[in-house]
């Protein structure tokens, strides 16, 4: 990517909110509780998930980066918090907490006005060791698209005994 | 599924449209041109294919169904299309022209009122033989999950190299 990397990243991260609320807002429940069984997430946990990694991993991760550099290492993120923080709760209050966590971290990463030489700038990851302030915000934008893939894959597995013979045309299902 | 089968695909291919429009309108063509190397679709491809399914496949399909029923075969389904149809327009046209050949033929799909016993009903399809009007109905449901999946997969690969460490983490990567 060139050096309009950081506004490419802003695309991105500014649109996932729209596109979650897009494909999960008033969707039947059968939908949003979906799981690919024991263990794994539904569209619901994954915008817990998405709200928690909004409160407490990346902007606050940038901060740390910037503020502290590589001395200080990054708290470790619970990738299960969701299951406590979020249970009960209506998805269209989830989705809305997450449009807002991010509308409000993206603002404050508009307000730094990261300059190119500062991307290089590293922290220290507690399972990745060194890490880069611009390997973070690449791995912000792409944990979104994975989350949204995830969601989709979720769904669709639903419909797998359903398609009939379409399964063979449908790599999702395998 | 239960009883509210055809309720629960509406309910997703109804929100297809917007959710690739929030995913996709407005942002830089490095992302709505990337591809997974050659002979892979682009969201832009892809967003061409789901149109091209609008006028020549589901539909379509889901009359011959009712009118025919399997002893006319269904019209096969030209996956390259979009190749050339599509070519030279803006990705906010083909999102716009998506959208509303969607609503149409939804629409029309809500103006049959099909009933339970109809859904059993059979087609002939040229390359998987005997389908049911209900398998169809899955699969274009399916088939819309599928394609938002490949959209966020080829966006996120394009990190690739970007996250660095954090690729360990990001299964898509892989």
């Amino acid at each position: 990517m060139d050096s309009l990397f950081l506004g490419e990243c802003l695309a991105v991260l500014t649109r996932t909110p729209a596109t979650l609320d897009a494909m999960l807002r008033g969707l039947p429940e059968q939908w949003t509780a979906a799981t690919e069984g024991p263990a794994t997430w539904s569209p619901y946990a994954v915008i817990g998930h998405l709200i928690h990694g909004e409160k407490t991993d990346w902007m606050p991760r940038v901060m740390i980066i910037l503020e502290h550099g590589p001395d200080r290492p990054f708290e470790p993120f619970d990738r299960e918090a969701q299951f406590c923080d979020s249970q009960g709760k209506p998805i269209s209050e989830l989705l809305d907490e997450f449009s807002k966590r991010r509308r409000d971290n993206l603002a404050r990463l508009r307000s730094l006005d990261l300059q190119e030489a500062q991307l290089e700038l590293a922290g220290t990851h507690p399972g990745l060791g060194r890490v880069t302030l611009r390997q973070l915000l690449s791995a912000w934008t792409a944990h979104d698209l994975a989350h949204i893939l995830q969601v989709s894959r979720v769904m669709a597995k639903r419909l797998k005994e359903e398609v009939g013979p379409w399964a063979e045309y449908l790599s999702v299902m395998r």
